[in-house]
Protein backbone atom coordinates (compact mmCIF):
# COMPACT_ATOMS: atom_id res chain seq x y z
CA UNK A 1 0.00 0.00 0.00
CA UNK A 2 2.89 2.50 1.08
CA UNK A 3 4.82 1.49 -2.62
CA UNK A 4 1.92 2.54 -4.56
CA UNK A 5 1.40 5.79 -3.00
CA UNK A 6 5.47 6.60 -3.37
CA UNK A 7 4.84 5.43 -7.10
CA UNK A 8 2.12 7.89 -7.68
CA UNK A 9 3.01 10.45 -6.27
CA UNK A 10 5.61 11.24 -8.97
CA UNK A 11 3.25 11.30 -11.60
CA UNK A 12 0.76 13.59 -9.89
CA UNK A 13 3.81 15.80 -9.03
CA UNK A 14 4.36 15.85 -13.12
CA UNK A 15 1.08 17.43 -14.25
CA UNK A 16 1.39 20.64 -12.36
CA UNK A 17 5.09 20.47 -14.13
CA UNK A 18 2.82 21.84 -17.37
CA UNK A 19 5.50 24.71 -19.29
CA UNK A 20 3.91 28.35 -19.79
CA UNK A 21 2.94 27.98 -23.43
CA UNK A 22 0.70 24.53 -22.15
CA UNK A 23 -0.75 26.77 -19.48
CA UNK A 24 -1.59 29.58 -21.50
CA UNK A 25 -3.59 27.30 -24.10
CA UNK A 26 -5.48 25.76 -21.25
CA UNK A 27 -6.65 29.24 -19.80
CA UNK A 28 -7.26 30.46 -23.69
CA UNK A 29 -9.81 27.38 -23.95
CA UNK A 30 -12.46 27.85 -21.56
CA UNK A 31 -14.55 29.75 -23.75
CA UNK A 32 -15.85 26.99 -25.53
CA UNK A 33 -16.18 24.43 -22.42
CA UNK A 34 -18.18 27.32 -20.57
CA UNK A 35 -20.97 27.45 -23.75
CA UNK A 36 -20.77 23.62 -23.98
CA UNK A 37 -22.56 23.22 -20.60
CA UNK A 38 -25.10 26.02 -21.18
CA UNK A 39 -25.59 24.50 -24.82
CA UNK A 40 -26.21 20.90 -22.62
CA UNK A 41 -29.15 21.69 -20.57
CA UNK A 42 -32.05 21.73 -23.08
CA UNK A 43 -30.66 19.18 -24.78
CA UNK A 44 -30.24 16.30 -21.98
CA UNK A 45 -33.21 17.62 -20.54
CA UNK A 46 -35.08 16.41 -24.63
CA UNK A 47 -33.11 13.32 -24.66
CA UNK A 48 -34.42 12.26 -20.87
CA UNK A 49 -38.10 12.63 -22.37
CA UNK A 50 -37.17 10.84 -25.05
CA UNK A 51 -36.14 7.77 -23.39
CA UNK A 52 -39.13 7.88 -20.44
CA UNK A 53 -41.50 8.65 -24.13
CA UNK A 54 -39.81 5.67 -26.16
CA UNK A 55 -39.97 3.42 -23.13
CA UNK A 56 -43.65 4.65 -22.69
CA UNK A 57 -44.22 3.41 -26.52
CA UNK A 58 -42.48 0.03 -25.76
CA UNK A 59 -44.50 -0.71 -22.72
CA UNK A 60 -47.73 0.15 -24.66
CA UNK A 61 -46.73 -1.40 -27.75
CA UNK A 62 -46.19 -4.80 -25.83
CA UNK A 63 -49.69 -4.54 -23.50
CA UNK A 64 -51.51 -3.92 -26.57
CA UNK A 65 -49.70 -7.28 -28.05
CA UNK A 66 -50.20 -8.86 -25.43
CA UNK A 67 -53.98 -8.47 -24.58
CA UNK A 68 -55.27 -8.82 -27.94
CA UNK A 69 -53.10 -12.16 -28.58
CA UNK A 70 -54.68 -13.64 -24.96
CA UNK A 71 -58.18 -12.55 -26.17
CA UNK A 72 -59.22 -16.30 -27.31
CA UNK A 73 -62.94 -17.10 -25.60
CA UNK A 74 -64.53 -20.29 -26.17
CA UNK A 75 -68.46 -20.26 -25.57
CA UNK A 76 -70.42 -23.35 -26.92
CA UNK A 77 -66.95 -24.95 -28.57
CA UNK A 78 -67.21 -21.92 -30.82
CA UNK A 79 -63.68 -20.16 -30.05
CA UNK A 80 -63.48 -16.05 -31.20
CA UNK A 81 -59.61 -15.20 -31.66
CA UNK A 82 -57.57 -12.67 -32.74
CA UNK A 83 -57.13 -14.04 -35.88
CA UNK A 84 -60.28 -14.57 -37.11
CA UNK A 85 -60.28 -11.34 -38.23
CA UNK A 86 -57.71 -9.80 -40.59
CA UNK A 87 -57.94 -5.76 -39.04
CA UNK A 88 -57.01 -7.83 -35.81
CA UNK A 89 -53.96 -9.40 -37.51
CA UNK A 90 -52.67 -6.42 -38.91
CA UNK A 91 -53.02 -4.56 -35.63
CA UNK A 92 -50.92 -6.85 -33.63
CA UNK A 93 -48.42 -6.77 -36.79
CA UNK A 94 -48.54 -3.09 -36.50
CA UNK A 95 -48.05 -3.05 -32.85
CA UNK A 96 -44.93 -5.90 -32.58
CA UNK A 97 -43.44 -3.68 -35.38
CA UNK A 98 -43.60 -0.46 -32.87
CA UNK A 99 -42.53 -2.68 -29.94
CA UNK A 100 -39.43 -3.87 -31.70
CA UNK A 101 -38.85 -0.36 -33.67
CA UNK A 102 -39.06 1.22 -29.44
CA UNK A 103 -36.56 -1.31 -27.81
CA UNK A 104 -33.68 -0.27 -30.09
CA UNK A 105 -34.83 3.28 -30.41
CA UNK A 106 -34.84 3.68 -27.14
CA UNK A 107 -31.43 2.06 -26.44
CA UNK A 108 -29.70 4.41 -28.81
CA UNK A 109 -31.68 7.56 -27.09
CA UNK A 110 -30.18 6.40 -23.93
CA UNK A 111 -26.97 6.45 -25.66
CA UNK A 112 -27.31 9.76 -26.57
CA UNK A 113 -28.16 10.64 -23.28
CA UNK A 114 -24.76 9.77 -22.06
CA UNK A 115 -23.02 11.05 -25.05
CA UNK A 116 -24.87 14.08 -26.17
CA UNK A 117 -22.28 15.01 -28.22
CA UNK A 118 -23.90 12.62 -31.56
CA UNK A 119 -27.05 13.76 -30.66
CA UNK A 120 -28.83 15.92 -33.70
CA UNK A 121 -27.69 13.65 -35.86
CA UNK A 122 -29.38 10.48 -34.49
CA UNK A 123 -32.45 11.92 -33.87
CA UNK A 124 -33.34 13.51 -37.30
CA UNK A 125 -33.08 9.74 -38.55
CA UNK A 126 -35.47 8.62 -35.83
CA UNK A 127 -37.59 11.21 -36.85
CA UNK A 128 -38.58 9.46 -40.43
CA UNK A 129 -39.25 6.41 -38.70
CA UNK A 130 -41.40 8.07 -35.63
CA UNK A 131 -43.64 9.38 -38.68
CA UNK A 132 -43.78 6.45 -40.74
CA UNK A 133 -44.83 4.69 -37.28
CA UNK A 134 -46.93 7.13 -35.88
CA UNK A 135 -49.20 6.91 -39.21
CA UNK A 136 -49.57 3.01 -39.15
CA UNK A 137 -49.95 2.73 -35.61
CA UNK A 138 -52.76 5.06 -35.71
CA UNK A 139 -53.82 3.23 -39.04
CA UNK A 140 -54.13 0.10 -37.21
CA UNK A 141 -56.15 1.83 -34.08
CA UNK A 142 -58.57 2.88 -36.43
CA UNK A 143 -58.93 -0.65 -38.13
CA UNK A 144 -59.09 -2.64 -35.02
CA UNK A 145 -61.30 0.11 -33.31
CA UNK A 146 -63.80 -0.19 -36.36
CA UNK A 147 -64.18 -3.70 -36.22
CA UNK A 148 -64.48 -3.93 -32.08
CA UNK A 149 -67.15 -1.13 -32.75
CA UNK A 150 -69.14 -3.34 -35.54
CA UNK A 151 -68.76 -5.77 -32.82
CA UNK A 152 -69.77 -4.37 -29.83
CA UNK A 153 -72.64 -2.41 -31.65
CA UNK A 154 -73.63 -3.95 -35.01
CA UNK A 155 -75.09 -2.41 -38.13
CA UNK A 156 -78.53 -2.88 -38.58
CA UNK A 157 -78.43 -1.62 -41.85
CA UNK A 158 -76.60 -4.32 -43.85
CA UNK A 159 -77.54 -6.93 -41.18
CA UNK A 160 -74.09 -7.19 -38.99
CA UNK A 161 -75.39 -8.63 -35.30
CA UNK A 162 -73.17 -7.31 -32.57
CA UNK A 163 -71.40 -10.73 -30.65
CA UNK A 164 -70.20 -8.43 -27.46
CA UNK A 165 -73.29 -9.55 -25.73
CA UNK A 166 -71.95 -13.43 -26.00
CA UNK A 167 -68.57 -13.16 -26.40
CA UNK A 168 -67.43 -10.11 -23.38
CA UNK A 169 -64.55 -11.37 -22.71
CA UNK A 170 -62.99 -11.53 -26.02
CA UNK A 171 -64.56 -8.08 -26.70
CA UNK A 172 -63.20 -6.44 -23.38
CA UNK A 173 -59.16 -7.72 -24.04
CA UNK A 174 -60.64 -5.87 -27.68
CA UNK A 175 -61.38 -2.83 -26.67
CA UNK A 176 -58.55 -2.75 -24.06
CA UNK A 177 -56.13 -3.05 -26.22
CA UNK A 178 -57.60 -0.47 -29.15
CA UNK A 179 -57.37 2.11 -26.00
CA UNK A 180 -53.54 0.90 -25.21
CA UNK A 181 -52.47 1.45 -29.07
CA UNK A 182 -54.65 4.84 -28.58
CA UNK A 183 -51.66 5.88 -26.20
CA UNK A 184 -48.88 4.30 -27.94
CA UNK A 185 -49.94 6.60 -30.71
CA UNK A 186 -50.46 9.55 -28.49
CA UNK A 187 -46.49 8.66 -27.38
CA UNK A 188 -45.80 8.53 -30.92
CA UNK A 189 -47.15 12.22 -31.41
CA UNK A 190 -45.18 13.25 -28.68
CA UNK A 191 -41.99 11.94 -30.20
CA UNK A 192 -42.21 13.52 -33.52
CA UNK A 193 -43.53 16.86 -31.75
CA UNK A 194 -40.48 16.30 -29.02
CA UNK A 195 -37.74 16.08 -32.39
CA UNK A 196 -39.15 18.97 -34.33
CA UNK A 197 -39.10 21.04 -30.73
CA UNK A 198 -35.29 20.04 -30.34
CA UNK A 199 -34.68 21.09 -33.88
CA UNK A 200 -36.74 24.15 -34.32
CA UNK A 201 -34.70 24.86 -30.90
CA UNK A 202 -31.17 25.03 -32.80
CA UNK A 203 -32.82 26.49 -35.35
CA UNK A 204 -33.67 29.75 -33.58
CA UNK A 205 -30.45 29.69 -31.48
CA UNK B 1 -38.88 67.36 -67.46
CA UNK B 2 -35.70 69.51 -67.46
CA UNK B 3 -36.17 71.13 -64.19
CA UNK B 4 -36.81 67.20 -62.98
CA UNK B 5 -33.36 66.13 -64.02
CA UNK B 6 -31.59 69.39 -63.04
CA UNK B 7 -32.94 68.39 -59.20
CA UNK B 8 -32.77 64.34 -58.98
CA UNK B 9 -28.77 65.20 -60.67
CA UNK B 10 -27.72 66.77 -57.07
CA UNK B 11 -29.00 63.73 -55.09
CA UNK B 12 -27.47 61.78 -57.25
CA UNK B 13 -23.91 63.52 -57.11
CA UNK B 14 -24.73 63.86 -53.31
CA UNK B 15 -24.76 59.91 -53.06
CA UNK B 16 -21.05 59.98 -54.59
CA UNK B 17 -19.85 61.74 -51.70
CA UNK B 18 -19.93 59.07 -48.92
CA UNK B 19 -17.23 59.94 -45.88
CA UNK B 20 -13.91 57.72 -45.87
CA UNK B 21 -15.61 55.77 -42.88
CA UNK B 22 -19.00 54.84 -44.59
CA UNK B 23 -17.19 54.05 -47.49
CA UNK B 24 -14.88 51.60 -45.68
CA UNK B 25 -18.50 49.96 -43.97
CA UNK B 26 -20.38 49.55 -47.05
CA UNK B 27 -16.97 47.43 -48.13
CA UNK B 28 -17.47 45.29 -44.93
CA UNK B 29 -20.94 44.79 -45.36
CA UNK B 30 -21.12 42.50 -47.91
CA UNK B 31 -20.53 39.18 -46.91
CA UNK B 32 -24.10 38.74 -45.12
CA UNK B 33 -25.50 40.17 -48.67
CA UNK B 34 -23.54 37.36 -50.33
CA UNK B 35 -24.65 34.65 -47.76
CA UNK B 36 -28.39 35.48 -48.18
CA UNK B 37 -28.71 34.85 -51.65
CA UNK B 38 -26.84 31.26 -51.10
CA UNK B 39 -29.24 30.44 -48.15
CA UNK B 40 -32.29 31.43 -50.05
CA UNK B 41 -32.29 28.85 -52.92
CA UNK B 42 -32.83 25.67 -50.81
CA UNK B 43 -35.67 27.27 -48.12
CA UNK B 44 -37.51 28.50 -51.85
CA UNK B 45 -36.89 25.09 -53.24
CA UNK B 46 -39.06 23.61 -50.19
CA UNK B 47 -41.24 25.86 -50.10
CA UNK B 48 -42.55 25.35 -53.39
CA UNK B 49 -42.76 21.76 -52.50
CA UNK B 50 -44.82 22.87 -49.72
CA UNK B 51 -47.25 24.64 -51.91
CA UNK B 52 -47.45 21.73 -54.15
CA UNK B 53 -47.79 18.93 -51.39
CA UNK B 54 -50.43 20.88 -49.75
CA UNK B 55 -52.46 21.45 -52.79
CA UNK B 56 -52.53 17.78 -53.64
CA UNK B 57 -53.33 17.57 -49.75
CA UNK B 58 -56.64 19.85 -50.54
CA UNK B 59 -57.18 17.84 -53.99
CA UNK B 60 -57.04 14.52 -52.74
CA UNK B 61 -58.82 15.52 -49.40
CA UNK B 62 -61.33 17.18 -51.38
CA UNK B 63 -61.98 14.22 -53.74
CA UNK B 64 -62.37 11.40 -51.03
CA UNK B 65 -65.01 13.66 -49.34
CA UNK B 66 -67.09 13.70 -52.58
CA UNK B 67 -66.81 10.25 -53.70
CA UNK B 68 -67.75 9.10 -50.63
CA UNK B 69 -70.74 11.34 -49.84
CA UNK B 70 -71.92 10.62 -54.00
CA UNK B 71 -71.98 7.05 -52.92
CA UNK B 72 -75.25 6.69 -52.40
CA UNK B 73 -76.89 3.23 -53.95
CA UNK B 74 -80.56 1.90 -53.54
CA UNK B 75 -81.53 -1.42 -54.42
CA UNK B 76 -85.09 -2.47 -54.35
CA UNK B 77 -85.88 0.49 -52.13
CA UNK B 78 -82.99 -0.75 -49.40
CA UNK B 79 -80.53 2.13 -49.77
CA UNK B 80 -76.74 2.33 -48.91
CA UNK B 81 -75.63 5.53 -47.84
CA UNK B 82 -72.22 6.07 -46.40
CA UNK B 83 -74.03 7.80 -43.08
CA UNK B 84 -74.92 3.61 -42.18
CA UNK B 85 -72.05 3.69 -40.69
CA UNK B 86 -70.19 5.43 -37.97
CA UNK B 87 -66.57 4.60 -39.40
CA UNK B 88 -67.62 6.48 -42.72
CA UNK B 89 -69.17 9.45 -40.81
CA UNK B 90 -65.53 9.64 -38.70
CA UNK B 91 -63.88 9.39 -41.92
CA UNK B 92 -65.81 12.30 -43.74
CA UNK B 93 -65.67 14.57 -40.58
CA UNK B 94 -61.38 13.52 -40.25
CA UNK B 95 -60.91 14.52 -44.32
CA UNK B 96 -63.39 17.40 -44.64
CA UNK B 97 -61.32 18.52 -41.50
CA UNK B 98 -57.85 18.07 -43.44
CA UNK B 99 -59.73 19.38 -46.44
CA UNK B 100 -59.81 22.62 -44.68
CA UNK B 101 -56.98 23.11 -43.31
CA UNK B 102 -54.85 22.20 -46.26
CA UNK B 103 -56.57 25.42 -47.85
CA UNK B 104 -55.40 27.57 -45.15
CA UNK B 105 -51.97 26.62 -45.04
CA UNK B 106 -51.94 26.58 -48.79
CA UNK B 107 -52.30 30.21 -48.98
CA UNK B 108 -49.95 30.02 -46.11
CA UNK B 109 -47.24 28.64 -47.26
CA UNK B 110 -47.72 30.35 -50.91
CA UNK B 111 -47.64 33.66 -49.00
CA UNK B 112 -44.06 32.01 -47.35
CA UNK B 113 -43.14 31.33 -51.05
CA UNK B 114 -43.46 34.96 -52.13
CA UNK B 115 -41.73 36.88 -48.56
CA UNK B 116 -39.09 33.78 -47.51
CA UNK B 117 -38.06 35.75 -44.28
CA UNK B 118 -40.81 34.87 -42.34
CA UNK B 119 -40.25 31.32 -43.32
CA UNK B 120 -38.79 29.24 -40.07
CA UNK B 121 -41.36 30.42 -37.87
CA UNK B 122 -44.29 29.82 -39.84
CA UNK B 123 -42.83 26.35 -40.67
CA UNK B 124 -42.62 25.21 -37.33
CA UNK B 125 -46.03 25.79 -36.09
CA UNK B 126 -47.73 24.48 -39.35
CA UNK B 127 -45.55 20.73 -38.57
CA UNK B 128 -47.46 20.34 -35.01
CA UNK B 129 -50.96 20.44 -36.90
CA UNK B 130 -49.81 18.18 -39.72
CA UNK B 131 -48.44 15.66 -37.53
CA UNK B 132 -51.44 15.64 -35.40
CA UNK B 133 -53.58 15.18 -38.95
CA UNK B 134 -51.71 12.56 -39.90
CA UNK B 135 -52.56 10.74 -37.31
CA UNK B 136 -56.04 11.73 -37.82
CA UNK B 137 -56.17 10.52 -41.57
CA UNK B 138 -54.26 7.78 -41.31
CA UNK B 139 -56.44 6.59 -38.61
CA UNK B 140 -59.84 7.25 -40.88
CA UNK B 141 -58.50 4.90 -43.55
CA UNK B 142 -57.52 2.51 -41.06
CA UNK B 143 -61.46 2.56 -40.14
CA UNK B 144 -63.30 3.56 -43.33
CA UNK B 145 -60.61 0.23 -44.65
CA UNK B 146 -61.65 -2.03 -42.28
CA UNK B 147 -65.57 -1.71 -42.69
CA UNK B 148 -65.43 -1.49 -46.23
CA UNK B 149 -63.34 -4.66 -46.33
CA UNK B 150 -65.67 -6.44 -44.40
CA UNK B 151 -68.14 -5.77 -46.67
CA UNK B 152 -66.36 -6.82 -49.26
CA UNK B 153 -65.27 -10.30 -48.01
CA UNK B 154 -67.41 -10.50 -44.86
CA UNK B 155 -66.82 -12.42 -41.86
CA UNK B 156 -68.02 -16.03 -42.01
CA UNK B 157 -66.39 -17.07 -38.45
CA UNK B 158 -68.59 -13.92 -36.58
CA UNK B 159 -71.23 -14.12 -39.72
CA UNK B 160 -71.16 -10.96 -40.83
CA UNK B 161 -72.06 -11.33 -44.79
CA UNK B 162 -70.50 -9.69 -47.57
CA UNK B 163 -72.43 -6.72 -49.57
CA UNK B 164 -70.17 -5.93 -52.29
CA UNK B 165 -71.79 -8.11 -54.64
CA UNK B 166 -75.20 -6.42 -54.37
CA UNK B 167 -74.29 -3.30 -53.54
CA UNK B 168 -71.12 -2.94 -56.35
CA UNK B 169 -71.22 1.02 -57.04
CA UNK B 170 -71.19 1.90 -53.19
CA UNK B 171 -68.62 -0.40 -52.42
CA UNK B 172 -66.58 0.98 -55.59
CA UNK B 173 -66.94 4.57 -54.41
CA UNK B 174 -65.73 3.45 -50.56
CA UNK B 175 -62.59 1.68 -52.42
CA UNK B 176 -61.78 4.52 -54.58
CA UNK B 177 -62.24 7.09 -51.06
CA UNK B 178 -59.88 4.70 -48.94
CA UNK B 179 -57.49 4.79 -51.77
CA UNK B 180 -57.32 8.18 -52.23
CA UNK B 181 -57.51 8.99 -48.54
CA UNK B 182 -54.39 7.18 -47.96
CA UNK B 183 -52.72 9.01 -50.91
CA UNK B 184 -53.35 12.23 -48.13
CA UNK B 185 -52.01 10.30 -45.44
CA UNK B 186 -48.85 9.78 -47.69
CA UNK B 187 -48.84 13.11 -48.89
CA UNK B 188 -49.19 14.82 -44.89
CA UNK B 189 -45.90 12.17 -44.36
CA UNK B 190 -44.09 13.75 -46.98
CA UNK B 191 -44.79 17.34 -46.01
CA UNK B 192 -43.74 16.38 -42.01
CA UNK B 193 -40.53 14.71 -43.64
CA UNK B 194 -40.05 18.07 -45.17
CA UNK B 195 -40.35 19.76 -42.56
CA UNK B 196 -38.09 17.65 -40.38
CA UNK B 197 -35.81 18.05 -43.54
CA UNK B 198 -35.93 21.72 -43.33
CA UNK B 199 -35.15 22.38 -39.66
CA UNK B 200 -32.34 19.78 -39.76
CA UNK B 201 -30.55 21.85 -42.35
CA UNK B 202 -30.90 24.91 -40.87
CA UNK B 203 -29.92 22.97 -37.53
CA UNK B 204 -26.46 21.06 -39.08
CA UNK B 205 -25.62 24.90 -41.35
Amino acid sequence: MASSETYSAPEHAKVEEIPAAEHEKAVAAPPPEVKAPADRPPIGYCALAEVVLRFLLFASALVAVVVIVTSKQTIHHVPAKFNHSPAFIYFVAALSVAGLYSIITTLFSFYALLKPGCYPKVLSHFVIFDVVLLGIVSAATGTAGAVGYIGLKGNKHVGWKKICHVYDDFCRHVGASVFVSLFASIVLLFLVLLSVHSLSKKTTK
